[in-house]
């Protein structure tokens, strides 16, 4: 019988305080992260990043106990996902790659190798695609793909996206009700989605499919929900862990939490929807400082629907991901690790005047120029301005 | 029944090349590996060793395929060694702490929190007791320990060594007969015992018990050998991976290995001794440097002994080591921890007059401190040597 080995590709994070900077640094090296039109500032920015955000971040990591829980919970999912593709007759074993934190791709790699594995099935564990989780860990696997003679050989199977798989959305209708049933007035209880936001202009200029797959993803738990319950609930749409200075995707979690203060919500049954297990957005951002916009703001309960960690249902479901996987119609690697058509790569081929993609691109270019002799001035004590008088 | 956590401690190493630095940065920072008169001297100088080692100990890792294998064997044994406790009817669950590298000690003890470990048994994936290694991963295991209210209240036993452990030497006994049965006179075959060397002062003027057991298993294991083969095998013992300038234990393996080739040995059963699992010192240092030398001695067969991994056998020890742990008289962490009498910490009480111990400290102190003056001086450009002209 064929050795299946199941990849699940996940985002990582720092398990002990003092790796919360090289993390960091490793997540804003990522051109899918935070794009430069100078390849070449990629690193010096992420380093000039990850060192301002350091202190802010570990003072997070530190009030949930001093690191992040993603490995643990993503190793007990994949231990459960062995046992019941086993228990259903596949000869499966579950690997894990990380994108930004150990066990990085590399490590999973080395590993099926080793354990002689015939065929791949790669499962994203971001039930939505989005260009910057499971589009930029599709890539990181297909780089070290390309370059290893032996492992290109092993065929491989990706499922891209899997939000609306029977198993994933019935997990998610058993959790929220759970909270529901705690409520005084069930069916008066405003359920809250809160997904993890990314800047609008990855969705409206490189075509991101995340929105429509987040929005798509609601509905479908809210008719599932309705058909379980007997009863319709109001229910939002938000965005959160906004950082930076550009617009990300709205409404944005804190602003429609302070709406629904004002409209008098009690019960509000929050649901991470954009995250399978627990982590530093759903134990820190919502419990905490999200939970104390919402009090702050009038709300009475705020009753957090838990991430779907070893939830038997969920796992069932995953078991079932996989083996419609290997059934199913092939997807490539090439085919799920391709970018939205619409995605301008760095370099643009060539100037074109007008105010379009190409002057953004010659506009940044400039500007990073302009940035680079200034710093090199101010360093050196000499230059164009020291020569002009300014400095 | 009671949830036993069984925690394998192990030396960790790279998985990627781009690893190679930063895990000899965390190796050299070691106080237990190298010992500098002022503690605020040591990260600037593994920085420094680290820097200036890194090429040639990534040119070894890329020639053993680009990482080390240790912590995936070292997971295999966990997994083999937790089905096998099972089958014996403990509720037991296997964790790893890494000394060096991922995962780390902090990352097992936030697994077993989670887990609700009710008692902890401490396992040193090395054999034989050294400051170097099992101490320095106990020493580890304490200071977390001591810093976490409620990791401490878990009660914890130890294992400090465990080199005369029936099922270890049979299984020792069973990969080295596996190579003596190759040769053409198996009773000629020289069995050649190599073990990881460590600093002679370390065992000379700390007191490490390292070269004694080392010694002692050499003799376990060959007399089990002879109880098995029915005929005596000449042996030799000697120590490898010697670097820095300072005299480690003796003899030298490449200085044995061209004495044995001008005795005319042409079957040699190379035996490594303090490893339970291949790694840079079995794969490319015995089977890539050491046959060299050895084949350049005329030595006509070098057929080495594979380390142990998860031969079912070394398995089975291993279960018997915790449940014996769990029945007998209780090590705990203080005692496991404990170092030899004879270690003279830093910094020393007091000055001494003569040629002794404390000489030796306040020695390296003078010269560490003119070290730094002179570096001042260098950098700054001016100082006591600018000053009388000598620079």
């Amino acid at each position: 019988m064929d050795k299946i080995g199941v990849l699940l590709m996940n985002l990582g994070g720092p398990e002990r305080i003092t790796d919360v900077g090289p993390f960091l640094y490793n997540l804003f090296s990522d051109p899918e992260i935070i794009r430069t039109p100078f390849p070449v500032f990629q690193k010096p920015l992420a380093w000039l990043i990850s060192t301002l955000r350091s202190t802010t971040s570990q003072q997070a990591y530190l009030s949930i106990g001093g690191g992040s829980p993603i490995r643990r919970i993503t190793e007990q999912q994949a231990r459960e996902l062995q046992s019941k593709l086993r228990d259903k007759g596949l000869n499966a074993t579950t690997y894990i790659a990380m994108r930004y934190w150990h066990p990085f791709t590399e490590s999973a790699i080395a590993d099926m190798k080793a354990d002689g594995i015939d065929q791949v099935v790669v499962i994203p564990l971001y039930p939505h695609f989005s260009i910057s989780t499971s589009g930029s860990s599709f890539r990181e696997l297909k780089k070290l793909r390309d370059a290893d003679d032996e492992f290109k050989r092993v065929p491989m199977r990706c499922v891209r996206s899997w939000f609306s798989q029977s198993g994933y959305l019935k997990s998610m209708v058993e959790l929220i009700s759970e909270q529901i049933s705690l409520c005084e007035l069930p069916s008066k209880a405003h359920i809250f989605f809160t997904a993890h936001g990314v800047p609008k202009s990855y969705v409206e200029e490189a075509g991101d499919p995340y929105k429509q797959q987040i929005e798509d993803c609601s509905l479908l738990i809210i008719n599932e929900l309705e058909k379980c319950l007997g009863h319709t609930n109001p229910h939002t749409l938000s965005y959160q862990s906004r950082v930076g200075p550009v617009e990300w995707l709205k409404p944005y979690t804190e602003e429609v939490l302070a709406d629904l203060g004002r409209s008098n919500v009690n019960d509000l049954i929050v649901v991470p929807i954009s995250f399978v297990g627990e982590h530093i957005e759903t134990l820190q951002e919502i419990d905490i400082e999200y939970k104390e916009i919402a009090e702050k703001a009038g709300i009475k309960n705020f009753r957090r629907v838990k991430a779907l960690n070893t939830h038997p249902t969920f796992i069932e479901g995953l078991s079932d991901l996989v083996i419609s996987c290997l059934e199913g119609p092939q997807v490539n690697l090439e085919e799920a690790s391709k970018l939205p058509e619409k995605v301008k790569l760095y370099p643009q081929e060539k100037w074109q005047w007008g105010w379009n993609n190409s002057s953004e691109v010659w506009n940044g270019r400039v500007a990073m120029i302009i940035f680079l002799v200034l710093f090199i001035e101010l360093i050196s004590g000499s230059g164009p301005l020291h020569k002009l008088g300014i400095l």
